[in-house]
């Protein structure tokens, strides 16, 4: 049978989604706890692969089993059995042909930004702290040239070789986030009005590609490169990515859409 | 010159307050930012000794040193040089005979549950999910007992030998947190009205008998405890605690307060 499951996680305490030679990954943590409960190696396939750091309100994944319980018992007992950083939300019988990392026909990620480096040691695990102003109104303006189908190749990591670094994005906006736009542990900055959000919403993004254009955009907000030096990375006529990547704390992998009926 | 710090952390990634021979502690993050910033060893002594896993909105710990700097700037240079999860707010000068340890006048705990286990992966470090039904009114009228002068032999670890198991508890309550009252982490669970709090003001505290008395409470809401129970233990005619420790990642050490001017 093959299986979905929608999972969260908060992305601090692990080295990213992927299993790794060493340290904690979601999809090992996962994998582990499906061994336990269903006594055999499984082999579990996400949708998009977190960074170190990285959080996920809603990744999905799949994996082939047989079930010794009903479905509706699975996210229950796997939630058991799981740390306390990822929670499995949901779990839902998959088309045959089903595969959480190629069927996606949209991902929404968010990126988090709050101004200035208030004194808190609460937040930093889940928020990019910018000291100094911001131009905002310059940021969201740059991020609304997003939309649209681009080359991205200015916005990925240098060592990325993709097939094609031409994705599209139908929906792009940097602005206020408003306490229901944020994850729970944000909400408390959004309802004082010092969180801001940059949402994309694309049919696919390559390694780093959110996290570079975060750091571009704020680059910009400094005052530090020019909308026309956006405009060219955004065109690919200038090879570099135009700033570093933002930190992965910031970044969270938002919600996936599918064309069939969704987990 | 004797220099006292405010200071807030995320308990939850240190074996405590204290230092100690293995793993990160806060006086030892604390020690070492001084040792690198003044250029020598600098013990510093801290008020309430929090365990493994309990926050501090408001530490106070005092050390005496030679500043090479504006005492004004000696919170932002600390924080340059702290981990993210210990933030320091504040730095004042101290009266010689000032001892962060003995001097509060009064100190303030609070310990947060939230009622059911919800499938958030953002919330478990800092509050007690506490599932099936509590009977909260029962609990609020066990923790206004507490007001006065008791001894609280049943409310501390049974290795715990001190001079004197008398403390002076000044207000006790147990109620709906406001978000207001919360850390933020916890406020939007505050503002759904899903987090209630154990606010504890005394004179003074024993290892472990906020998360003790926090324990018996949550036993009494679940109708395992009875209300004569409680009292007994209250009265030390039942020395062994009457359940176990809640866990320290629902406890706060809130505020400390001190006769002499405030950090």
């Amino acid at each position: 049978m093959r299986v979905k499951l929608l999972i969260s996680y908060d992305g601090a305490d692990f080295v990213g989604w992927q299993r790794q030679p060493k340290g904690r990954s979601v999809q090992g943590e996962i994998e582990r706890a499906l061994a336990r409960l269903l006594g055999g190696m499984v082999s579990v396939q996400g949708a998009g692969r977190t960074d170190a750091g990285v959080h996920a309100m809603a990744q999905t994944a799949s994996f082939e089993a047989e079930l010794n319980m009903p479905l509706e018992r699975l996210s229950y007992a796997l939630n058991n059995l799981l740390p306390l950083d990822v929670r499995v939300l949901a779990a839902g019988k998959a088309e045959d042909d089903f595969h959480a990392r190629f069927s996606p026909s949209s991902k929404e990620y968010r990126y988090f930004i709050a101004p200035g480096v208030k004194p808190s040691p609460f937040d930093a695990r889940y928020v990019w702290h910018c000291p100094g102003r911001l131009a905002y109104d310059e940021m969201a303006l740059a991020a609304g040239t997003l939309q649209g189908e681009h080359n991205f190749r200015s916005f990925c990591a240098k060592s990325q070789v993709v097939s094609s670094y031409v994705r599209t994005i139908y929906a792009a906006e940097f602005r206020l986030a408003k306490s229901e736009d944020a994850p729970e542990p944000l909400q408390f900055l959004a309802m004082r009005g010092e969180l801001y959000m940059l949402r994309l919403l694309g049919n696919g993004f390559i390694y780093k590609m959110v996290r570079l254009i975060a750091g571009a955009l704020v680059k910009l907000g400094e005052g530090k490169l020019s909308h026309v030096e956006f405009a060219q990375a955004l065109a690919y006529e200038q090879p570099q990515p135009p700033a570093p990547a933002a930190p992965p704390n910031g970044l969270y992998l938002w919600k996936l859409a599918y064309l069939e009926k969704d987990v």
